[in-house]
């Protein structure tokens, strides 16, 4: 409970999440603080991610600090042949706490090699985004009224979507059952069902997502990104393979909750959007909070 | 008088922009204010626009809002194939007022199906620029002493100018006199000169600018925008077409202001500038102060 | 001592260096103040430099400024056909100080013909960053206790090294010794050994890194950029021509201390960066405090 840095959220224990969950409560209570007053904080997104670093920044500015940032790396150092390494050093400099998004897997350790501040993982290519995976179980916790005790289906794309990955650290500190819903090519991989293995979580695999939605608390839909395959053809034959609209929530329980990472394409129709099941939008007024909470958190155990 | 979105200028009422005047005229003197103290504003330009991007954050600094931002549409997530309705769902949960531009026509009515929150449209496509139109309109008064009574030509490309269109709603809601000046090819719609007689407003079409500039009051002149031509040369036949130098100034009153939305490419010539005549970065201050009062006003209307 | 612009290295005297010095370590002690609360910095970078750029940023919201920004040429109204005249009389309504940086050698010397606004010169094209070389001198100071007195090596592309000119013209306020290292086809012009025979400063000129380490207090190693070549094999036979390795820094003074602009690519090894000698990343927070500095004196002594 000493951390000043999060690089990956499989190194988070319950104690932390419960405690980060309190912190974005009391965040949504207070709106803005002056927790982060006099401070800087460095938004680098090295890869372009317009939601995130919104998010980010709207959550220093509603806890009184200043931003800086990079919203696209075409206009930095490392065209220039500067390392990850140099990048850190001089931006660490800057500023009191760093935000870096970086398209690479495993930027993220490798940057905090060489920094000491307060720092935060944005995302690293298909590694990790911890912020997300806290802020979706922070949405758990408040759709479903607690996350022990819950079914939880992740839906889509289970092989290549860091924001599933990043959460089953998370959730699997929990008491909970996991059902697996994706077609064969992108199902799961065997790293993240021996982590549920060795936590001692419940899980299934199917490819019905219907049959998902009947037994789910919470559907976590995923987007099946195109920027992921190689083979157009293949990218193709698989996005619309799982379309949830209102009639198949109207299978489920009616406390059945939909999450989403966003952006989505048309994995959720249109029609789910009225229903009180969307958590998707609430999803992302969460996030602000829990960013919050994360920001303050990192920033109130580092001593300069 | 309780508006909390501005997405035209079809309908405001005279005594909301008389309201907003005297709105610019106590911002200009305050210069800074807590009014938006605590409070986060978006700007989402889609398409870039960086003058008025900065004078929206400008306006919004001297409120004592924090910002974020937008700058460029390349970097964002309608390119993973998001739909306007969701995009504003995410960040009008970030922001606590929103300003958005837009490429496409009529999308700032879209948004506002989708959001309750307080939002100015920053430019949609060739349909409206309204805080654009209120500034102008707030230089007429200021820098005419009145806007009653006066004769206002516009010049130049009246046919795809946006300011111009935008500007109209606001003008024939005093007693003026218009005057049209363009070539053929780029008169002003029957949509407009509709409106005026609506509205009771005399006016007059021309291709001579000489004569405009000895009968006029106010001369607002317009860039004439390559980009809006399919054919280049259409666009070389005509873009010279009005050119109006210090000569042709001292023809008109001495009390004569000429307006520019600017950038301006060559319509008028630098030897303009230094005369009292110019009052087109007059009016770029002006635009600042006009912000801040319309910021402050659809903020001020809004109960979460 | 009343200067409200900066624009060149040339016109500064050692009463305003040395000035500036002392306002540098008096923002390293204050971390932040309220010197610039309720004004509005606009960082206009039409030439991308993000570390320039977000050190600017980070002093003036260290110094309570908001701030507006252009981080990228593409997006603005040059493309439109404006002039930089325009442009600047444009922004400067937008904003209470101005810190621009152009491609083109000679732009801040055009542009504080149309503003008054405090304004600084934040990099133009081959010509002057004189931030840059402020923060250089205030690291001198620093790290080798003085200025007066020491000699200082500068290593690599003289010629076309545009930190180096501004540099030259601080260092030779003091009664320095200068040692310039380069390849033939790199050397410093006459325009520069000139101005240091005008202000008595000993230099000499050699092709020998390692006889240069040996006899020096500070090595300011440059980069060979790649851009400044028409011909990339010209580039490719100079890039790797002076080397720093730890050895080589072992060879000299105990208390020698090596500066660089940054970003390196290998002109540094990274077997220096453990040794107190490397000052390269403390001289990136020491421009932090100059810039801060900089600013609270151009606008201190500004009157509207």
């Amino acid at each position: 409970m000493n951390r000043t840095q999060l690089t990956t959220t499989a190194d988070l224990t319950r104690e932390e999440v419960d405690f980060l969950i309190k912190e974005a409560e009391s965040m949504r209570e207070a709106r803005h603080t002056d927790d982060l007053k006099g401070k800087v904080v460095a938004t680098l997104f090295f890869e372009p991610s317009t939601r995130t670093r919104l998010s980010f920044e709207s959550a220093a500015a509603r806890l009184g600090a200043s931003i800086i940032g990079v919203a696209d790396a075409s206009t930095t150092s490392t065209k220039k042949g500067e390392t990850l390494a140099d990048t850190i050093q001089v931006f660490d400099k800057l500023a009191d706490i760093v935000v870096m998004r970086q398209p690479t897997s495993g930027a993220a350790e490798e940057v905090i090699k060489y920094t000491k501040k307060p720092f935060v993982n944005g995302g690293d290519g298909a590694n990790q985004h911890p912020s997300q995976a806290l802020l979706d179980t922070y949405t758990i916790h408040r759709e479903a009224g607690a996350i022990d005790g819950k079914t939880i289906a992740f839906v889509g794309d289970l092989k290549y979507g860091r924001t599933v990955h990043s959460l089953l650290y998370l959730v699997s500190l929990y008491d909970i059952k996991v059902v697996f819903v994706s077609p064969e090519e992108l199902k799961i991989s065997e790293k993240y069902t021996n982590l549920l293995k060795e936590r001692g979580v419940e899980y299934e695999e199917t490819e019905d997502l219907s049959e998902a939605v009947k037994k789910s608390d919470i559907i976590y839909m995923t987007r099946i990104q195109a920027e992921r395959f190689e083979d157009p053809r293949e990218y193709d034959k698989l996005k619309g393979c799982y379309i949830l609209d209102a009639n198949l929530v109207k299978q489920g329980k009616e406390s059945l909750k939909v999450l989403h990472p966003l952006p989505r394409v048309d994995e959720i129709a249109t029609d789910v959007d009225e229903l009180p099941q969307a958590a998707y939008f609430r999803q992302v007024e969460n996030g602000l909070y829990m960013r919050m909470g994360l920001l303050k958190y990192l920033s109130s155990n580092y001593n300069e």
